[in-house]
């Protein structure tokens, strides 16, 4: 199975006064192209399409256009919303969409439900926050978002016998070491928002999202020294 | 064929600082089971779904789901952007969504296509001002938002031997009469950019948006005094 994995795109970013967006087409023309070439089964996109939660126009209209040229090719789209994201309008249509291989997940609303492809079960973990998580699956006792993320694993039916895999937009830590940190993540506070990779395990591939580096953490699965 | 038109939901709008989301949450589904009893083959929305061009997510989430409930029920919708709405927001996924029966024109882009159904036309002029049209027809004699309008008709290839329906998102007004106004519009200054209703001769129904009172204008081709 060929999967493209994608995340971060903060689309219609401004930096400085200047708008990204030139920038932001061109490469996600690149990557068209790329799915053109290698013609992937899905590109998983692990949130923060957009930068802010209303997103300016020419930046929705940019990530249509993206979507569109992937679904003319027969390529699926698996995507959920990261904390610059408005979860809410990022879904807009998503109960249609599904029906043409765009599968979003905009909202943590009490369970994962597995997304068969070719064998494996894909699963979409949108962006969660304790508060929300410790509402939907009624446990008082979580406080964290490590707690958060491992509550909801905990009651995701992850098959033994199949590939299963990930999407997750969190700050993920592993067994005490640190990520790699670029200059554009908006920085933790406190230590309290990092979830530990170990509650990842189950899950043969993990597409991460929020942090902006190229890396592994936690179980090794994939080597991406290529992508350095 | 049996229609069901709507125009002007201004879904998200607060008045007094009261949002009405509660409200339009009820009429929506009130005319979801509308749909369900009287099965139109498709639901006309003649723009300004949204009351602004960013609306709040609630309002989003609320017209999303009164979509999905009409293409669950395989009822096709056919939908323009009006003056309140960002259309290229409004449009997201359009091409997409499309393939399920969902027709969204959130801008006007040079020329309006038939969309066929059942033997009928139509065809979806989204909310214009003058200037876009003069750009895009290349016609610098354009000033008005009549101009603007008869301009785009006059290209627009209207079937003699079939019916013809628009939907269109303007400020009509009908050789010289004055339209009934509700409270609620946004008054039309200085009368620049009132459309009289002679051009749109050639359509069989023009399921009109903008002014909030049901009314006929111009030719009469269907009797609105149960409405009223």
């Amino acid at each position: 199975m060929k999967l493209f994995h994608l995340a971060d795109l903060h689309l219609g970013k401004r930096l400085y006064g200047h708008s990204l967006l030139p920038d932001q087409k061109y490469i996600l023309q690149q990557i068209t192209d790329l799915a053109s070439l290698h013609r992937p089964q899905a590109v998983l996109i692990a949130g923060d399409i957009y930068d802010r939660a209303a997103p300016p126009a020419e930046a929705v209209e940019l990530f249509d256009s993206f979507l569109s040229g992937l679904e003319a090719m027969g390529i699926l789209v698996f995507l959920i919303s990261g904390n610059h994201d408005s979860g809410t309008r990022l879904a807009f249509g998503s109960a249609i969409l599904k029906k043409q291989g765009i599968h979003m997940a905009g909202h943590f609303t009490g369970k994962l439900t597995p997304i068969p492809l070719d064998g494996v079960n894909i699963f979409l973990l949108p962006f969660v926050r304790p508060g929300e998580v410790r509402y939907y699956l009624e446990q008082e006792d979580i406080v964290t978002y490590h707690q958060a993320v491992a509550g909801i694993l905990a009651q995701t039916p992850v098959a033994s016998g199949k590939k299963n895999i990930l999407l997750t937009h969190q700050f993920i830590t592993g067994q005490g070491s640190v990520p790699l940190l670029s200059q554009s993540e908006i920085s933790p506070v406190g230590g309290l928002d990092n979830v530990d990779s170990s509650v990842y395990d189950a899950f043969d591939y993990v597409a991460c999202g929020h942090l902006h580096i190229p890396q592994t953490i936690g179980k090794k699965t994939f080597d991406t020294a290529a992508l350095l």
